[in-house]
């Protein structure tokens, strides 16, 4: 099996470059930390993740959670890596620090959560959750909501869950039948819960589930949903753990494709007394605090698009340069890193996964730029693009990290089909990842819907000039075939935002047909603009004295890869998008 | 789980009016079943595959073959379902007479074998590899060979395997090391082979392997491997199965990620005294022997690209009718196949599946054509064709098979990623389709490089200039926007094919880069052009009295959207061609 071992080079220079993490710093009033912060916290997470949290993801694979008397038995040396977690702070080091969290920049937190989630998605997948969790409760919960609960969750102490989806209520939120009936000061929860991630497991003394539900007397629909805070034991009057079972149950396990690390619970509330649930925020006001914890998820899905890409790459890297296949004329041996196919897919791995990282992080900056304005245009102009990039962040990244996993797996060649080899593990995790969480075609229709027709395609025009100016800005005559590739990229998008406003405004069908075609030219525009600058930083930096020539240069190359070989893909997207809706609508039901 | 239910009607639509079966039995002398044969024999085998023989397909994925004390034993209900299968002389339809076969075309038996395929991809491995040692034997065989074998291995009595892949020796054949020492009328063969398909099993009283070994006096490399017949039992003089066990065991099964039906061996020969063998053909002339049957199973796993397609289309379409999510303005529930994006995703399966199929069977029949004709230049033509397809039809279906699974689960959301839908199987199983029999890089550097640029591109000049020719030939107004997309395509096929021949053939690096974009820009090109030309016929044939309009309405969207949605595919894999591979070789080792 394959080690892991974190890309620092090109972690800090995303952070350092594109990013820029000493200014966010300053920003954020943490002064102190500004200089080499980043590389100091990232080499701890990289020796955790590398050293311990790697060599558990194939046992997960293998030996996954398991459940009897309605408790769920984590993989072994899970917990153990847990404690180790938790114990060197590292749920909490972008937690407010009001709930004592360490309030570093979530930019930061970003590049630590790419170790995790590269080094064991199922094991990670429990902590991202609980972010999830963390955001909705400190966003709309009560004071005594937030007093009770934030520490624990942030601490690592208590985990989270976000329970949406029931058997007949999928993406479709406004069917759901779980039911909240007021009884003092909570509510009496009942109903099941499928998909429910790290629902149950033995790694804290408490896991605290956000339930959406339906009040009694609720409108019908998604206006009549609220959310809940379920936690599996109740709590004292301190907050402290009690050994008072909530009845909120974990009934099954799903047998699925991959992730088989992470327990995928049927979760059941109120199959005896009700389980006693607190609102949080107002009532029916669920899917307002869904949202905030599904935006939060979703970027968190996309890094592990990102994630999973890097760790498939790697293996694939190493058996590429191992794997000797072919001679040469003069008689001597080559590995296949030797063969241009080959080398095509690695750079096609390498140059999509640099994207994806760059777009990851530059996204998740916005929110510590958010954070860190007071002026309320600048905020709203940082909440506009990080709405806008969520979809991209989530659909187009873990689109392309099917096309990642898929070649790791071919580089392998027929070694890449045996489950001993390991990268298949990778192609099996990362099939869901356009799944949940909302699919790609959900996160499309909220790019070409709430995104882009709902404010006329305001935040867009903004982020398309931003590219422009950025794309003007390289003037290196040795990276003008990069640049004129973004350009015709650019064009692309610009006659797509035009078409979406003007056809995909007048026709629903046209708008829907060309959703994912429209999300994923946005994304290889976004990643080949910021391949793109980085490529320019990367020239820049070469005629400095302590420059690293070779990372450098395979920075250019790999911008240039990605302009040569991904961005003309755009045009094609842009095409298809064009046909609009008519034959997709075509056929009548019995035709298909 | 979902049944399977072959596509009768687009069968017989591409058999009647692509392939011109009827035309085909006329040639080979067959008059007396040229019209509604393919009725009559597609009835029967679409019964067995889907009442007997899709049904097992999940319990070969759950159980799997197992081995113990060198013996494997196949799944449950295998044996049975291929004794019926012997039985209703299912393996001998296109075998030739002189040795007990039919004699019926290959471009019927090619859609025969859609059936099974579809119906059980692990199963129909074993007879897809038997029909490569025919082949094998039938074309370099001796006589007594022939007369030894072929009845038997045409019945289905025996069965046939293929030992090429060793250990270090994959795609490098020139590397492989079992050796073969002659020994009187025979030789003894010593050595391990991987990745045997079928390699045992208990479906029939013996099995035939074909080995590829180096005899001791041999040329070094591929000038140096001879192919030999191994059989499991030795024979008495009458070519009769004896009791005597030959020195060839398996002796251990891959845990694959998928086909997990398919025992995949590692087959050990001459442990104890040796195996006995017999020389297919001359010395050292293994190669040749070894692409006859290669040429022939790599038909034959585009078509498992195309079979595994439509079966996971059929799921997706089941699932995508009966889903209900979303709710209209009136409050009705609607089913997923009413959304935009779904329907999307649907006609993409189905538009990209039935453009498999045509190619599919119109590259088979080349096969007939070559058989049919006593012309030297026609037979010559013929075989151009069939030589530059194959790489296209198992190159570019087995990739787009890729998508069309992926596809599937996506149509599943959440589901699509529990085991127990039984759609995950399909996306495991066609996993392998783009790297056995020669991984598409394979593929593509055949295409590339024998079949374009050995020939300066003739064979492909003369199927351009056919599909120039169809396209001209399609008049109707109303396909003009299909045509005209199709003209764009064939744009950039001329000018991918004047790179090959002018960049490709200066600079092998540059070749190998683009080579994989060549092969899948030629296989859009194909799909669309006999798409385009079924969409004529259909349109034709919407005149007629006793036309299925709902049918043929459906053909000519199929053909609409793929001219639409993937014809603009070429544009951007023309570009990445032509991007060359300076960038591609650019990077040291050390720095991927």
């Amino acid at each position: 099996m394959s080690e892991y071992r974190f890309p620092y080079q090109d972690a800090l220079f995303v952070l350092n470059e594109l990013v820029d993490l000493e200014q966010i710093c300053h920003n954020a009033g943490l002064d102190e930390f500004a200089e080499g912060l980043g590389e100091a916290v990232l080499d701890e997470a990289a020796k955790l993740g590398g050293e311990q949290l790697a060599p558990l993801n194939r046992i997960g694979d293998q030996q996954g959670a398991t459940i009897s008397d309605n408790t769920v038995q984590q993989t072994e040396g899970f917990s153990e890596v847990y404690q180790q977690f938790c114990e060197g702070g590292w749920p909490s080091l972008a937690g407010n620090p009001e709930f004592g969290g360490q309030g570093l920049p979530v930019s930061l937190a970003v590049a630590v959560n790419e170790v995790w989630q590269s080094a064991n998605m199922g094991w990670s997948l429990c902590p991202l959750l609980t972010q999830g969790s963390i955001e909705a409760i400190e966003t709309h919960g009560s004071e005594q909501l937030q007093q009770t609960y934030l520490p624990k969750l942030i601490s690592g102490e208590w985990t989270g869950t976000m329970n949406l989806t029931e058997p007949d209520a999928g993406t479709d939120l406004a069917a759901l039948k779980t039911r909240a009936v007021p009884e003092g000061d909570h509510y009496r929860i009942t109903g099941q819960k499928i998909f429910i991630t790290w629902g149950d497991h033995q790694m804290t003394e408490n896991i605290v589930h956000l339930v959406l539900a339906r009040l009694p007397d609720a409108p019908a629909g998604v206006k009549g949903i609220s959310l809940f805070v379920v936690p599996k034991f109740l709590l004292d009057e301190n907050g402290n753990t009690t050994d008072q079972r909530n009845d909120a149950f974990p009934v099954a396990l799903e047998h699925k494709l991959g992730i088989h690390g992470s327990p995928t619970c049927v979760m059941s509330f109120g199959d005896n007394e009700g389980a006693i649930g607190y609102l949080v925020g107002e009532e029916n006001n669920g899917l307002a605090c869904m949202f905030t914890m599904m935006n939060d998820a979703r970027q968190g899905v996309g890094l592990q698009g990102l994630s999973i890409s890097e760790r498939a790459y790697q293996q694939a890297l190493e058996y590429a340069k191992e794997r000797i296949q072919g001679t040469l004329r003069d008689g001597s041996r080559i590995s296949i890193i030797k063969h241009p196919d080959v080398r095509r897919m690695l750079l096609q791995m390498k140059s999509a996964t640099q994207a994806m990282r760059a777009l990851t992080y530059v996204a998740r900056a916005e929110v510590d730029h958010i954070h860190n304005t007071t002026d309320e245009a600048a905020k709203a102009k940082h909440k506009a693009r990080t709405d806008l990039y969520t979809p991209i962040v989530k659909g187009w990244i873990t689109e392309l990290a099917q096309e990642v996993t898929y070649l790791a797996v071919q580089v392998h060649g027929g070694m890449g089909f045996i489950e001993e080899t390991g990268v298949a593990q990778h192609y099996r995790d990362a099939r869901i990842l356009t799944i949940y969480e909302g699919t790609t075609g959900i996160q499309a229709l909220d790019l070409i819907g709430r995104k882009t027709l709902s404010d006329s395609g305001a935040a867009l025009t903004d982020l398309l000039a931003e590219i422009e100016t950025d794309l003007n800005g390289i003037t290196a005559v040795e990276l003008q075939d990069i640049v004129s590739a973004n350009r015709t990229a650019l064009n692309t998008a610009n006659s797509a935002k035009q078409w979406v406003l003007e056809t995909g405004s007048q026709d629903m069908s046209a708008a829907g047909s060309a959703s994912v075609n429209y999300m994923m030219l946005l994304g290889y525009l976004c990643g080949g603009w910021l391949m793109a600058k980085s490529a320019d930083i990367a020239y820049k930096q070469l005629g400095e004295s302590d420059a690293d020539a070779e990372y450098l240069n395979a920075k250019i190359t790999c911008a240039r890869f990605f302009a040569e070989q991904l961005l003309p893909r755009t045009v094609s997207l842009l095409k298809a998008m064009q046909a609009g809706g008519e034959t997709v609508m075509a056929l009548s039901e019995e035709q298909f």
